[in-house]
């Protein structure tokens, strides 16, 4: 499916002639591209030179459609462009002064000598530097590059786009300003060390895409040593988002979250963290599976996460697979790996299932196949119905965390922000297909934010 | 002397009569301070708000100027704001995306999905970030707050509003981006893997107000182990704009380097890199003095540091203090203390001597008693002509580092800096007041950048 993660801009010289633009969109459509955009950026009597930008699929459909290009009588392609290559070129951040340093006045003031005496201010009260520095409004976005999206351990140089991604986003929604750490190392007690060290800096931390177990331990770590709160999102922004969609799908099929049964595919940071938050809220029956079938409280050779999942879950003490598992069951919700279920593994669920499916880009199980059976289908992609995305809860709990000048991260904070953003899809809107607000819907963040404050202030 | 560093603002409500604005402002020249603005805030029949701003030269003056308007008849003070504390507020610093994420589209190419491609290709040939990440741009300012200005170890939260200034000043004028990093250790073996666990997302280090000798020994390991360029400000910018300064400082008195008998207090970590680099620049006749005198090859009890300069100054063996090694001398640069010389010291230097003060904020020698003797005087006081300032290397050091995409800071790249900027004051335009071009001349970095790209190229 062509996505504008993967568009090109291809530059040909076509003849100056009245079809030939024409059969450029012609053999752009016919290659299953979606035509963006179509420039003239310059002519001559005999020649015409176009800018026609299309997203693709893939790389490899990229090349054949500029390859359908290449064919046309007369048509040369002088150059081709990968759009998401070019908005990347250079990073995707800058730092910018908010003072003016125009003249020797200014300078002083900003810089020495007049700075020393918010130094000697800061020296006396260190409070003060949650006032006179950027710390009022800055998190550290801090991975070590060990689960990077979908694609594993790649390291913190190549970690670095999502990060900057990441912290554009804490911008865009939030105002907050936030800053990528990316650390060249995997070491626990390397990664606790380091994030302390920096921490003067910021007002709160948030940890991304760094591998379980080594995440709980650090996060665990760091929350008992600073005095800023420390939010793994993979694991808290997954679990707030995840239970405001669960809210309201239950609103749909008028169950109570007390009474369903819950099925959880992937026991890692976000699955132990959406269960914890899950029982927090009142769930009574979940079943936790992983690779190996379902947890349950005579089970071996469990880490610690694990083991306290085998304890605090699976009250009936169900052995067994997620097919069998979710047989019978009210919800699935799978933070593992694709096609792990098929389309009569929905079907055999309680009738007014909902399924979250939100292993991305391949889903535990075809969203339209699960809809077929399911009353509320959610996945983790943009081009489906009830996107499950992180960007609507991040920014407006940091945002709130920065507000109230919080020490800690909360279960209660979790549970507050999961209720604003099931709140802002209002009454009249909630249906099978509309469980989350959109990821620009600019109520979400102040509400989730207001949320924060609130509990901060109540703690 | 009052200064825009202690620049205060204070609401008045006055009576509505012709002579009330009057009265305020003679009162304030009166106690001594400098009136930079006057607003009138609102006027009914009765009574005018008026917001009077004045330069004070410290606290208690400010207290002074205040107490001064409050004595008025008629007058009374609502409120009191000092400029400086009320610019820092919320921190100097924000850090601003350079992709817009106004739709889907804009939201799929900056971030997920698109955003995995540039992970993959980073991943594939890490030396592409350098292209597709912040690193092509960005410099961290890292310090561990234990040599912050003249204000000592306070520390890395006090320390921030430095750094916070450094960063603006790197991005005003030579549009760097640069982050502050202030750490919460100030063991060297700690700061050291720190930083180079942080690296993946810089292009470059600049050390900054960490004390000697621990300063050298973390340049030193981390010049190394990093393939990215570290520069100790404090000791290689300060020597570059000595260097340039003092290159016009004797063209101003027509003698060469390599004939003059230098005499440098203070073996710290400026004065040590102030050393060496005149010593590469084909300076043969320095003399170090420390609190314990001229340092010399017979020497006991010397750090490393100390060692090397004893062993590669003072080719004469002289053995004295300060005052001594400055009888005869051509040129004095001091980097260490208030009023270590007087005004009779410098009569006894050389005729056309040259004096270089630069303690802050009170010169090793009255700058205005040693003109009464010395040919050329500088100091590091924005008050006074020849200001040695390391605003004019260090955002040209960056800029064309980082757009040679340096691996590592270099002596002939300081040399090359130097003499940009002392060439940047035209043979026209130098004499004994003008031996440095202005923090403000814009052509500055851009002639500094281009000096260490030339270097870096030929390297």
């Amino acid at each position: 499916m062509p996505s504008a993660g993967y568009s090109i801009t291809v530059r040909v010289s076509v003849p100056a002639d009245a079809s030939a633009v024409g059969r450029l969109t012609t053999a752009v459509g016919d290659a299953g591209a979606i035509i963006s955009a179509l420039d003239i950026v310059d002519s001559t009597t005999e020649h015409v030179l176009v800018d026609i930008s299309a997203d693709t699929a893939d790389g490899e459909h990229a090349n054949q459609v500029t390859n359908a290009l290449r064919a046309l009588d007369g048509v040369e392609v002088r150059k081709v462009s990968d759009r998401t290559f070019l908005l990347h070129l250079g990073g995707k951040l800058e730092v910018t002064p908010k003072v003016a340093l125009r003249n020797r006045d200014e300078l002083s003031r900003a810089y020495t000598p007049g700075v020393a005496r918010i130094c000697l201010a800061i020296a006396e009260n260190p409070e003060d530097a949650r006032r006179l520095t950027i710390k009022r409004n800055t998190v550290a976005v801090v991975t070590d590059g060990s689960a990077v999206l979908g694609l594993g351990n790649i390291g913190p140089a190549a970690a670095l786009p999502v990060m900057e991604g990441k912290a554009a986003l804490f911008k865009r929604f939030a105002g907050v300003d936030a800053w990528p750490v990316v650390l060249d190392t995997q070491d626990t007690d390397e990664i606790v060390r380091i994030v302390k060290a920096i921490a003067p800096a910021y007002g709160g931390i948030n940890l991304e895409d760094i591998a379980a177990p080594r995440c709980f331990e650090i996060e665990d770590r760091l929350r008992k040593e600073l005095n800023i709160p420390v939010f793994h999102d993979d694991q808290h922004g997954t679990a707030i988002v995840v239970l405001a969609a669960l809210t309201n799908a239950l609103r749909v099929v008028k169950k109570n979250l007390s009474d369903v049964r819950i099925v959880v595919a992937g026991a890692g940071a976000a699955g132990t963290a959406i269960m914890k938050l899950l029982l927090a809220q009142g769930a009574t029956d979940i079943i936790a599976c992983d690779r190996d079938g379902a947890l349950h409280a005579e089970m071996a050779g469990l880490n610690d996460a694990m083991r306290w999942l085998a304890e605090h879950t699976n009250p009936t003490g169900f052995v067994g697979d997620v097919r069998g598992a979710v047989r019978g069951a009210d919800v699935f919700i799978g933070v593992s790996a694709p096609n792990i279920l098929d389309e009569a593994d929905v079907a055999a669920m309680a009738p007014e299932s909902i399924v979250f499916a939100l292993a991305n880009p391949d889903p535990e199980v075809d969203p339209v196949a699960a809809r077929r059976h399911a009353a509320v289908v959610a996945t983790g992609r943009s081009d489906q119905p009830n996107q499950i995305n992180n960007v609507l809860a991040f920014p407006g709990v940091f945002r709130g965390l920065l507000d109230a000048q919080a020490t800690d991260w909360t279960t209660p904070m979790a549970l507050a922000a999961a209720t604003a953003i099931a709140d802002a899809v209002g009454p009249d809107k909630i249906n099978p297909s509309v469980i989350v607000p959109s990821v620009f819907d600019s109520s979400v963040a102040p509400a989730v934010a207001a949320a924060i404050r609130d509990v901060a202030a109540a703690g």
